[in-house]
């Protein structure tokens, strides 16, 4: 962190001064050794975590109150390949519209566009799109895919959802979670010209720490352990917040893969598993859930809705459940009226809009420090 | 459109002295208030429309005479989203291209890539799109559809074609029906540094008046009664022209809505409707078509041939009907042989290539002046 | 090519001091004259090709070596359509973020986006795509319908695949065997601005020569005669190569347009046909081959997998037919085991992954010439 508060800081002065193509700006930019990759929070600690979100929360005030201008053009002529084997709306918009903010190009290759994996091996589409693009971030099936891509990619490759983790998601509800909980910060008067960045990052990095925000809180999962929930395991406790899980019998296996990174950050005491909604939600202060019914599970529909009978989140269930009195709610959407109700979804309670806004900002943060700068936050 | 010409009139000595990213320039393109919509010409003033063509035809003139780096730069580092629930080919062509040349990223999302109201509600696309990107162009089926984007969307939305209405095609009529109908301006002369832009807007503000050019003239639509000759209906009399009608008995209904405006704008006395296309044709300065067969109405072709027989536009058919000696021809294209013959739609007669291009240079003004400046015209 | 170095070499002093964007040089990026395409290599002269390829060694180091900032923006504000009616990942991935390395956008359309010739002719596609965008780039099934866009289109195309010829391809060829058989050079230091690019090329172009390094180089195709054979066939003996193609009966038409290339280009000596695989490796310094399955042809496959019977290319089957010692293989991907094992294709003679990356490089420098400069290299 330290590193990248020198980054941005040491460019403050120049880029007042506007000479944003100095040659010395330049060569930092340079890519030397191996590619850093993100395939799950898991990988970072907590430090870099904050890292990334003070980055994602200066873009946003940049491009909110000064101008997109004022950000820094760190993927200026450079190509990201978005390879999504499914469909995908918010984080497709979320990248899409972060490498233009950075000043390059996304490139969008869908299911109809590239089978990954199919007229040829992954490995040596890794080496091939690497070799002519500048970062690649891949929603792709099973994880073993993301990790092939990684292993042979010459550029770094962010994992935008697989079926073991979802890191993205997670970075947008931590944000979203610490600006409802921590007071908005009030940066000091800056114009709007390219390197206004630089200062208001400085500014964040001094004066705001999500780590702090978010000690103590905890977050109840009610609904199936998927990809999300696993990403919210291998995260939360570690920034010291407390973690259930309530889902039905049959419905609440955690992947051992999981469960193994829970144990190396020796965090479990800070995890309960349960199937019973009303166990996970006491006292919580944040509850979340996403849908039962994923793409492709369609046919199984009948079958779930019987399994998830009582875990349609309410006002009153969670109440009743005795979360704290100003719970909050979060989805990573789409949303179906069975996992949630529209009092809670549109209510007061719910920080469903802004988590979603935040996919963006959080992906900035990480274009801008694996793709822009090559290197872990 | 004082303002608008203050806008770039004021900023035109400091782009002469190449300051492009000036901090005052910058704080005037921070988004304020509600945004703007363009969901049909029928809720612009002819003014506002008029002030549209100009920057159209500034624009066009940078492009082609000095160069495209020469124009404004008001969507650098945005991103707008082009939501097509139907294909296109020029409307996408232009609106891509369009966003490129004033320094942004255009994000095509297909029927295949997001299905609106399909997975999530259209107020909450609108909402968590739009609280990623500048500004939204739709392509829907329903026209309520486009309202309601626009109604929960924190960007401006744009009407890129619904069932009722197709703003920007007719935009592009009117500027083709100028450039044959007024003389050529000639600007003095402009370097091509960013900044030229500014200066030709100005001069063609101060110089070229598409109402003065259009008044009195006569358009004769001859074919099925649709999205593309309600926007007519609702915007050629308001500009002092004749509208005339001519469709089969069962292709003539006008929608209620569109009529509604017609009579809000006291325009009923300029616009005729007729089952014969002979009415309609005598005495017009422009003769226009689409196809009767749109996408997805293939199967009631045969039927249709029939009801349109004597439909076809053909030089004989037009000049037998007393069109003006000198009349012209535009489409909105993709055009089939059945409503227009080779001889009409390669000929002389024909400005439908100027028609498609202009799509381009209208799209572009309605961008800068929407997302960009984020007011309407 | 002098013409070009001049360009270049022109503006690198003024490029040093940072004016990128100075009138002169928009001048001259002004459009005149009939648009250039590039439809087949045999269309250019050996000498155009040399520079193409050493503006394609020149992009490559800086983008490798200083940074793609450093490149020329000779596509600010363009938008260049890539017409792909076929699927594709190298030619679209090498095209996009060429167009982005640029300063431009590429706007991908494919089979799903645009049926070119189903619902307007190609000539009403070519004349109004093409009065939208700066250059169009299409991969189409038979060539007489990338000949129909090029004579129709108000702007540059480039072949990007049709059944007869493939020159993009062939391109990245040449500049994989040639960076394999010269010494690298070593360009003085540059520091990464923008205008790097000029003196580097301007190194390049007074240092390194393509044609000397390649002359008298014999290649041996072995497989299916298709438009990756024809393209070689009209080009390298042209370089003062040797070109011999072995391809099993029924497999072995040469196109009678192609031969007629060789005739005109009076090659035929230096060029030789065989049913022998053997013989046609006999000498070879480089080998060469392509899936003999290709898209469309699955049906076929048990009948072709008899009649390629011994065309798998394998070190020992090279080395038996008596091949140079030091022969090398390269293939354009996507690869089937069927006509090339593990062993050669991942091994030490195999340029195949630095032949993929190039199709980045060479695209990049002719997207540069047609479409930047407008005019042949």
């Amino acid at each position: 962190m330290s590193s990248s508060a020198a980054r941005y800081g040491g460019n403050a002065a120049r880029s007042a001064v506007r000479r944003p193509q100095r040659p010395d700006t330049l060569a930092s930019m340079r890519r030397k050794g191996s590619p850093p990759h993100l395939l799950t929070l898991a990988d970072l600690s907590p430090e870099q975590i904050r890292t990334l979100i003070q980055n994602a929360l200066a873009a946003k005030y940049v491009c909110k109150n000064l101008s997109p201008r004022a950000l820094i053009s760190s993927l200026s002529k450079r190509t990201v390949a978005l390879l999504f084997s499914k469909r995908s709306t918010r984080t497709r918009v979320a990248s899409e519209s972060s490498v233009e903010a950075l000043g390059g190009h996304p490139m969008f290759l869908g299911k109809d566009d590239i089978q990954l994996g199919v007229n040829e091996t992954l490995e040596d589409s890794a080496k091939v799109i690497g070799s002519m693009v500048d970062g690649i971030m891949a929603r792709v099936g099973g994880h073993h895919e993301v990790e092939t891509l990684a292993k042979h990619s010459p550029v770094p490759v962010i994992n935008a959802l697989s079926d073991l983790y979802h890191p993205t998601q997670i970075l947008a509800d931590i944000m979203a979670l610490h600006e409802h909980y921590a007071p908005q910060p009030t940066p000091p008067d800056h114009d709007a010209a390219e390197g206004a960045h630089t200062s208001v990052l400085k500014y964040f990095q001094s004066s705001v720490d999500p780590l702090k925000t978010l000690k103590g809180k905890k977050v109840a999962w009610v609904g199936d352990s998927n990809n999300i929930s696993n990403e919210l395991m291998v995260t939360l406790p570690r920034l010291g917040m407390e973690f259930s899980l309530a889902a039905p019998k049959g419905y609440d296996a955690v992947d051992d893969r999981v469960w193994k990174r829970v144990i190396e950050a020796g965090t479990e005491s800070l995890v309960k598993l349960t199937n019973s909604p009303a166990e996970a939600l006491a006292n919580a202060d944040v509850v979340v859930t996403d849908t039962w019914i994923s793409m492709g599970q369609e046919q199984e529909k009948s079958d779930r809705l019987k399994a998830f009978e009582g875990y349609q989140i309410t006002n009153k269930m969670v109440t009743d459940a005795g979360a704290k009195e100003d719970w909050k709610f979060i989805h990573c959407l789409p949303r179906k009226q069975e996992e949630v109700d529209d009092e809670v979804f549109y209510g007061p309670r719910s920080l469903v809009f802004p988590e979603a806004e935040n996919r963006k900002w959080t992906i900035l943060a990480c274009f801008d420090m694996l793709y822009g700068q090559w290197r872990l936050p």
